[in-house]
């Protein structure tokens, strides 16, 4: 309890308070990262500048380095199309606790995906235009406004000389979104805490279990014939649907065998997407090729390798019932880019100290849940034996008119700063 | 008849001898043919050729001009992508009759369509290799073959001192596999007889029926997500094949509407082929767009306008069962490709000449039939006021080591010469 205008409330009401206070700040927070367009390779500007906030906010030790390409691509979860990471620094900050309290990682990505089409965007994507109580920008929501939220909450904390028991460390990593190489460069540096959050934009539901996901191509063979005698050629256009339909099936199957009530509400919890399609060479021939390429989501707790070979079964499994396919075998090739899944027990101390300052905050209970996408999660729980919850705000990402609601920053900004105050704990000044 | 050594045999021995005798000349023409690659836009060497073998056989008169493409412009059958037929120029020759005898085109095109990767070739395109009885090259058997059969009967001729009482008039055309500008270019230019034979490869069918072509496009249409969530997105994949479903139900409807005896063993007399398929940006993405490129066989008899009509309803009313598809219209776009189709009386004075002439060479009755491709038959049927029936030998084109047999050759030449002096009639010298 702290003293504040002669009468005795919560700390958590006064870190409140005094974060509402801090609001133009958080936002202004948020709108110097998105001036940023921290695309794969153009990450030093601004993890310079994290740097600098971490040094305002009296970090007890920052390490900002390159991660060494040829030591990652030694692990077996390695994943990048790069070269080098030369002036792709990670930046890691220790705030010390004063002891014998839990530690806390914060992980957050600076990296972001391409702004795609401008002329899809009503406002630039790099300048942080704040319209309706909305921000927008590309990687607000993914993840430059939970860095704002992180630095308001240690801000807050400062201010008030709160001071926490347990170590606070907070990543801001490269290239989670081509691969991961920067949480899992976090990992082999021997980062690791009592537990994880990593808050990935998934609307305030807490995710202890997080998807993988494998990257694939198939090609399916036809035999190519003039158009005009296309019964004398097999069309891969014919036959490629044949596949698309195995994929279905598999689908629906493994939603059945790794239902979870994680996922209830989801329509389909572990997709399978074709994205692509293309075949043939010319109208007027049969055409005698077609790939498709697609993504798997991969359970939480699922081996990659397990996924793989469940693809690959069910796509022989249906050529053997095609007489074309049976003898003209689509060919399964898995593409470089993967993301291993991880998961926690739902009860898992992390877990209940986030429902508990969820239901605090917002007087009804949080929504458990898995995440419907990759994430750094398991260089944390299983490379760096940090226990992680997926647990952030906001829900639009990877569009144009990417956006977080102020309103929803704010209120994230003060249940992060519960969740720290429970689990580090603190001292009062 | 003509006295020969003594005895009294029929001027079709007499002429079919001759051919043997020239058999070597033949080929040697079909070689010198093939050395020159007359793919569109290179066909001026070989059309100089051509003139010279003419003026060789003594023609009359011959005709080598740059079709004007603006004139052409004007014609509603114009399809061509080139910008002039500058130094691309056609050859007309005309052996006059020497009266009292109706008049005959032989229509042959000196294009052919690109040799493709020559890695899967097992000889040179260009050279006119002869193996097992075979001579190889591109456009051997379209058409280059045929042009060295009617040089053979007109020199068998000449030997042998006949004089046709009917006009010969042969069109060595350009631009037959890219639109058929050449064919319409000798229509507008006035040429005409009372009958024309197009000794396109369909092995020794007698076709007096020719089908066209149309060349469409379709987008089908979807909605983008992220593919973890594919389900709030509409996979333009997915309603691809709904329009593929309708397309091949269209085909299999026109099959049975124009039904006719001349198909009566082809599976899918009337074929739309499918031959490309494209869409979708990234494997992980809900694909929004997809477009499809396909061929359809136009009916002989039908008009352009009639096919094109069929499958834009045939799309329409396949959307209209789709909740999507109802408010996100596939768009079916015509290609500027496209080729109209012909046909003559099964019964005209034209095709019961070539049946003669058939039966009485290889003593077994012709096949009757209409063509599975388009070819320049409209040009002279429709726009020369000349019924015309395709009829050739060979039906191995387009592809990679494309032949025709030397024995094939030879029996076309001498059937081709006896429909001549059927046709055209002659006198003894």
């Amino acid at each position: 309890m702290i003293k504040t205008g002669g009468d005795t409330v919560s700390i958590y009401e006064d870190v409140k308070k005094e974060i509402d206070a801090l609001q133009t700040e958080i936002i202004d927070y948020a709108k110097k990262l998105i001036k940023f367009p921290t695309k794969s390779g153009n990450e030093i500007l601004a993890q310079r500048y994290v740097k600098e906030v971490l040094e305002d906010l009296d970090f007890d030790y920052i390490d900002m380095w390159e991660p060494d390409i040829n030591e990652l691509k030694k692990h077996e979860a390695f994943v990048s199309s790069r070269d080098s990471f030369i002036n792709s620094p990670n930046v890691v900050g220790v705030l010390k606790g004063t002891g014998n309290g839990k530690s806390l990682i914060l992980n957050s990505h600076i990296d972001i995906v391409s702004e795609g089409d401008l002329n899809e965007w009503s406002y630039s994507p790099f300048e942080g235009t704040v319209v309706n109580n909305k921000i927008i920008g590309r990687g607000v929501s993914d993840m430059k406004g939970v860095n704002s939220a992180i630095f308001g909450v240690l801000k807050a904390f400062k201010k008030l000389g709160v001071k926490l028991k347990g170590d606070l460390i907070f990543q801001s990593v490269i290239e989670e979104e081509t691969g991961g190489a920067g949480s899992l460069a976090c990992a082999l540096r021997g980062y690791k805490a009592d537990a994880a959050i990593i808050p990935e934009p998934v609307g305030f539901k807490i995710c202890p279990a997080q998807q993988g996901v494998l990257y694939f191509k198939i090609n399916i063979p036809g035999q190519s014939f003039h158009g005009g005698k296309r019964y004398l050629g097999v069309s891969a256009i014919e036959k490629a649907y044949k596949v698309l339909l195995a994929i279905e099936s598999l689908e629906k199957h493994r939603c059945e065998i790794y239902a979870s009530p994680l996922y209830k509400d989801v329509p389909i919890p572990f997709t399978i997407n074709v994205g692509t399609i293309n075949g043939g060479v010319w109208p007027s021939t049969v055409p005698d090729l077609v790939a498709i390429e697609g993504r798997m989501g991969v359970a939480p707790g699922e081996k990659l390798d397990n996924g793989k070979k469940m693809l690959e079964n069910w796509i022989s499994e249906a050529a053997d019932k095609d007489s074309w396919l049976k003898n003209n075998r689509p060919e399964v090739q898995w593409l470089k880019n993967f993301l291993g899944s991880a998961c926690i027990e739902n009860d898992h101390e992390i877990v209940k100290t986030a429902q508990k300052a969820y239901k605090r905050h917002f007087n009804k209970d949080a929504e458990l849940g898995g995440t419907p996408f990759g994430t750094d999660a398991r260089s944390l729980t299983e490379f760096s034996n940090t226990p992680t919850i997926v647990f952030g705000p906001g829900s639009v990402a990877h569009c144009p008119d990417e956006y977080l609601e102020i309103d929803v920053l704010m209120d994230y900004t003060k249940v992060l700063a519960e969740i720290i105050l429970d689990w580090n704990e603190y001292e009062k000044h």
